[in-house]
């Protein structure tokens, strides 16, 4: 492993895909771990099926309800198409959970004691290309002084590390929270079980992208969090998504209202 | 600040200049701290122009001796057209010292506490365009089965922290240091005093660009710092360079005789 085209390969295609590039919808939907495909090359990194399939590799269902979103809202959908196993592109290069040796009750032998090499070419390989693409992304929308809000699209697992998780939908903000507050307040007592940065929360490294691209440009954003269980089937998805997008509208007006 | 294109414009050109593309010869220069030029929107980052001169900014000489053993060894050259203030191109985007909060006797202000999306324009716009050019130049390289010995120049300041510093040239390497040994070797007694690892040393993170590009590839390698007063003018800029030619001709020879 030298370069980034020894990550991926012309094989294995760009690695960023845009849905609904023309959306002329007000929000921006990012889905990070949208996909458990490895690059070619990349092989297991010593994992076995179980956990290559599972939300170590991605979120699972993420990508599901991010693309109903697109849909719903006509919006642009930015997602990364490899594993986060590779590079988990909602972290930095410096933090050592971008390429992680371990991820919940798993050891990730293929990302032990990494050599420069192979760091540097995995982030010139997913992660820069990807937030070149929001960044390009948002540059237009401000250009064209469109209102834009980010919204970034994960799941959880249900149990970590032994725990049962009760909430349902995770609403995560980092230093700037309005949309955040409004879908909290218009939320409460609904279908899901609603809280505020839960199960994570900006402490745990999980808002850089809305750091990256929503902050320093002044654009309301939120993380959203969806327990994985409730995405299991196209049902739950088409559940959580209809939901999502009554959530969003009552959250527009609340803003709308207040503003 | 926001994507690559915010940290260089248009008008500041490529960060990366190749001189003697189609070089023939057998090594491969490299000169990660060729310049103290600013990108145009990146101001002073507060410092003053003795700062902005300084050893902090650039390695003054080391462009012009690495100029001229390009051209006496018909060999390519590739360098970081901007300041290492910016983004140290010998430094992985994990390490502190790539936008480095304080330098020597100077703080930099402009680098305190940058945000993500400044962290990572930065990363995007002078790390990764430098690297991959010398990437795509070892892989050609390569696929040619063309011999390749990668060769970093330096230079260093003769007074660091208060301490004068007595070697003259430092012979750096990492794990590999056939090339540095055999230099040492024939270097023994010369006209300059010549030190293996000194003033730095593979554990003070120095021999990145070595690590990315040539242990991964088998590659003979060796850094070279020169103290930056035998720099200060043409003369001693072309005595440097006329030593180091007939040192590595001499350690060609030797690694032959080896071999």
């Amino acid at each position: 492993m030298l370069s980034r085209t020894d990550i991926l390969t012309v094989e294995d295609g760009e690695p960023v895909a845009v849905d609904n590039p023309d959306g002329a919808g007000r929000f921006l939907f990012i889905c990070e771990h949208a996909s458990r495909l490895m690059p070619r090359n990349a092989g297991n990194l010593g994992l076995g099926p179980e956990a290559l399939a599972s939300h170590i590799a991605w979120d699972p269902g993420a990508l599901a309800v991010a693309s109903q979103l697109s849909s719903e809202f006509d919006s642009v959908l930015i997602s990364q198409r490899f594993s986060r196993l590779i590079y988990d592109c909602n972290r930095p290069p410096e933090s050592p959970s971008a390429m992680p040796e371990a991820s919940e009750i798993y050891e990730i032998p293929g990302n032990k004691n990494l050599a420069p090499a192979e760091r540097y070419a995995r982030t010139a390989a997913l992660y820069i290309p990807f937030h070149d693409r929001i960044a390009q992304e948002v540059a237009a929308r401000k250009a064209r002084r469109q209102d834009t809000i980010v919204v970034t699209v994960h799941s959880f697992t249900p149990v970590y590390l032994g725990k049962q998780r009760d909430v349902e939908v995770g609403i995560l903000h980092d230093e700037d929270s309005r949309f955040a507050d409004a879908l909290l307040d218009v939320g409460k007592g609904g279908q899901y079980r609603l809280e505020r940065n839960d199960p994570y929360g900006p402490d745990d490294g999980v808002t850089h992208s809305l750091r990256l691209h929503a902050l320093p440009n002044g654009l309301m954003n939120v993380m959203i969090e969806v327990r994985n269980d409730l995405l299991a089937d196209e049902a739950g998805q088409g559940q959580v998504s209809a939901y999502l997008t009554s959530l969003f509208c009552d959250g527009l007006s609340r803003l709308g209202a207040a503003s």
